[in-house]
């Protein structure tokens, strides 16, 4: 069920039975050569919706750009800052939370958007007790990160190996080539690949790693693979959405 | 050309031959009882990848919240603050500003959308020349509602006269009907429905527009509808975009 | 009556009566090589008194400095971005608001100043939401544009066709002229003068409006003019802010 | 010379002999029974355009809003907070220093607004060199608080003695009576009223203050009062002018 | 009685005897060739602790980094922009004042906290009657600032006289020698030192004062001399605290 | 060498050979019927000193209030919001960096601030950018988690066993008991207690951990444990610090 694709009645009616939402939060960056620059947005709505569909869950629109400062010496890269992010997130919590929505779970596709988020939710609690809504104290947040899940890290693992690196992964890039198989991108990419330097500043990433992957070879991705990384995910993940709606 | 799925490589290829961009902007917000959630997000996004497509123009990712606080005493609309989206607009063009681009076109599909753009894009301006990043000079943002077409807005007049009206539109309704005729929604609609009410807070839209519509009459739209409606839209924004992108 | 010379207990005696309050607008901001860097908030505030005296309403110290960054390449235009704008509208209708106003009527006299007021509203009935004030739901926040009345765009036409251009024009030069008499300045005005360039950054504006007027011709204004449109602006906002204070 | 009288090309001029400027700034808030609201922008304009007058500065428009928090339990005060104030304070400095003043002189009405306007000057003097401003360095903000002249403070004592009080004195009336003849109020007050107790919130300020009024006796005052008063500050003042701008 | 080194459930019995707590805030920033650039921050903890000690108050953990902008051009210098600090002391009161503690006693070492301190006061009233908190009316924020005690003022000119200077002054030294005696440094220092020259941006300052004092003369300072004005100024503040505790 | 001890002149000197800072950041926080209030900050300083004097490195004044809401329904608790401590540490990092300082080594005694961190960081990296300060691109921030240091864990393991627990754990206990022997407290512990449940609203949190311990028993601390783990961290993080100053 998509929040977008129902009228508001309809989410009231939901809401008698279900005070959990599913929110997808993906980035727009540069994903080395071969990946899409939406590729973390694509992987967490596709797999959000699976979600959703599985479990019955209503799922709002994707929040298609997150926080990625670090990636912004490439064209195409949109970031928020952290401080607008938690605005951001603030704002989607507070008009659901008002509406009657206690369990928020973010789907996540962007390792960058971690910390910012569990800033947000640090900060949107203490908000709404502050605007003393009902129910402010019920309401919990929590993210989910598809790429973390342990079937998804377990198979990228067999599949690729040390190649599976940190950014522009072969197992996010498949995942998109089996939900867009009409765009898989081909580009050279250098065997040689930069790893293990930490991030900081865009510049700095960039004279670090070159063509945008973090020690990736995108080149093992599959359409194939690409479904089952999907299939782990929405499996692992519906059954995460609902350990986090049924505990108190 | 979406920016989503696209490489950053493809970007950097495409700022050689054209500074601009097309971002389409919504809204997460009620359209009485048989209009989407996500009606002003579709309608945006059909169109500006019409226009993309019409044109060769690069498109960004919707942006699928914007600013809907005066509906928010209906369940499922998600908004944002004015001042919360003034940040968002200024992190998205800042971010390509500095990657070069330097025309900024907003396909819009939501009224209460456009007075905080249009505060944004001054505030970005200041922004970028305190930045004193290249080409701060040259950076335009324009915001085009495809609502206010001229062709679109005699059209309407002519299929559906006064019941138009201002927002749940048969002619929005009818757009989105055409992009997803799998989601048309049936409702028993009052015949009388408000108008006229200028908008406030959420609590006083809501107590003057029970259902959620403005003065309008929504069973009117039809698919076929909707396929002319977005192709007068695309057509005349096309335009709108290439003179925009030739005027100095 | 004016706020400023009124007592603390004279406002609480006119709130048994009015919830109402007239709140001018202006802009400090260059105005072509003859209109004064005061035009905006001059013109406002004159009517704004007119409106309050004809109708025995309360008008609220002028805010001189709107948002005008547009102009800030011109010496002498101070203006606040729109992000400053908002907390300042916010604060003075929150602080009106707890003490028991309701209707807040802007008489503005600067187009720039619209989209960020609008933007201010919407914020604002938000805020006031939050804050559980008495009454948060009555608020109800109206812009009405002196330079938009109908009688005076009419009579504009008729005195001066396209000569009246859209900034530093002579409908507004010639209201200062009636307000300020001894002030009318005399300055050489090149015959031809730019328009039609949309507004975009500080640097832009100047380099495509040299002296800073958009095809207008300030020439020929004259104060009798400027007394003809104070009268017909008066007159038909003072119906406007009846029908504001009237309507649910 | 009142910057909202002149033309932008008056100030360019202007600006070839001066860098110097006067910014009258007030408050709107409450001031006793039969106190004007507008008296502190009101004694600051007035001193300030004597000021400008006397030795030929340039005044820009009042900020007639300031720090009054602590008066808000008073119908009729209007507020900015003091994060707003910051913001509005270095809007003004950050648009004029970009036009090339470089000292900014603040006569100030309202000893509310001295803490917030010199946390305004520390943030502004960091934001300037932030943005590399030329002449960033040369900046230098002064506030220049009438009511604590020598001169005016001798005769305060002079004339009223302990009856001066702190807050709706008898001096800031009778410099509004010298302005405003016509408004002179009539209200009785209690022979009785309190001092001594610090300022804190609102709601304690009003407990404690009942008419507003801090020790004072304001009916005392006379318009003739009024005219010593502005005549001793003006001639303070602008000696403090002329020293702050030929300081290095 | 040190926060940091009490459990809550002290916290908890405290507060069934007394409202108050005691807040250290210094300053981290250059104090000239020989002074500490902790010294505002070790003056004020080690005053605020004996004053907690001689009358059992509760004294929270020092603030070690305030408002000194104007010092950022000494390395070592660390600074909050004044909105920043409104933000971080408005926290501090916020959560306190919601566990139910209403007296906020800051002792100061640093004149430049002062007007910030002040502005944050005033934005925390106005938003603890935001929030409804319980109490919030009697929420009372002082600032004491050491420096200033009359004792402690009479015996540095005593001693100094005019040598006292106003910044890296022989007193505060001599009060950081008495507390950390094993790190009393040592370096030439010119005869000649500048003062009398107002405080603006941080570039500024250094070109007028070289070596980072203002006026005075630290040689003077003695550990002895540090014990005597440690305890005048205990004395006096331990006063302060009470008669603030007693006000009503 | 810590930096509150040291002149300017002597962090002059020191940046000449080095580039890197120390920063410890703790909490001011319950911690359970026996923790320190402190503890987080006591431990983070204690170590960082301890980091510091082993390798000649500077270390700056304890960020003693951290970000702690979820502990905010137990008195005492003092907490940042996210979205100030983001601006705090902007403003400690963006003043160093300006003096030349690149890396900044925060040794945290707080999991609650690694998110926040984290984003700050990010936040920084692209505001120094903006900033066009020199070396911007150098800048390097990294949190570095005292108690998750290899061997501090093995040790809490092996001497605690799962009653480690996650809040107010045996071994920030012990630790604080090491550095101060004299406030080591006594208070009765149920035996049971709570574990196991995420971290939500402040409210939520007291709910299910009533007296503020996670799962663990602080009754088995004692001060020789204490020295342990601190001779572990510092010896473990001084190397950290080594490689982090080393890496390009």
């Amino acid at each position: 069920m998509l929040l977008h694709l129902s009228t508001w009645q309809e989410i009231e009616t939901y809401l008698q039975t279900s005070k959990g939402i599913i929110l997808p939060i993906g980035s727009t960056e540069q994903h080395g050569p071969t990946g899409l620059i939406g590729t973390d947005a694509i992987c967490a709505e596709a797999i959000a919706r699976g979600v959703g569909e599985s479990i019955q869950a209503i799922v709002a629109p994707t929040i298609n750009v997150g926080m990625a400062l670090h990636h912004t010496a490439f064209p195409g890269t949109i970031s928020l800052r952290p401080s607008t992010m938690i605005q951001v997130v603030r704002d989607y919590v507070t008009c659901l939370a008002k509406a009657g929505f206690t369990k928020f779970y973010f789907i996540n596709g962007h390792g960058g958007n971690i910390a910012t988020l569990k800033a947000a939710f640090s900060e949107i609690y203490a908000h709404l007790e502050d605007l003393h809504i009902p129910n402010a104290q019920k309401v919990q947040c929590q993210v989910a990160n598809w790429f973390m899940c342990n079937s998804v890290y377990k198979l990228a693992k067999e599949l690729y190996g040390d190649q599976e690196g940190s950014h522009a992964t072969p197992s996010e890039v498949a995942l998109t080539q089996y939900v867009y198989p009409e765009v898989i991108k081909q580009a050279p990419l250098s065997p040689e690949v930069a790893s293990g330097h930490r991030i900081y500043s865009a510049a700095d990433f960039r004279s670090h790693y070159s063509d945008g992957r973090m020690g990736s070879n995108p080149a093992l991705a599959t359409p194939e693979h690409g479904q089952q990384f999907y299939e782990l995910a929405v499996k692992e993940l519906s059954n995460g959405y609902l350990e986090f709606l049924n505990q108190d």
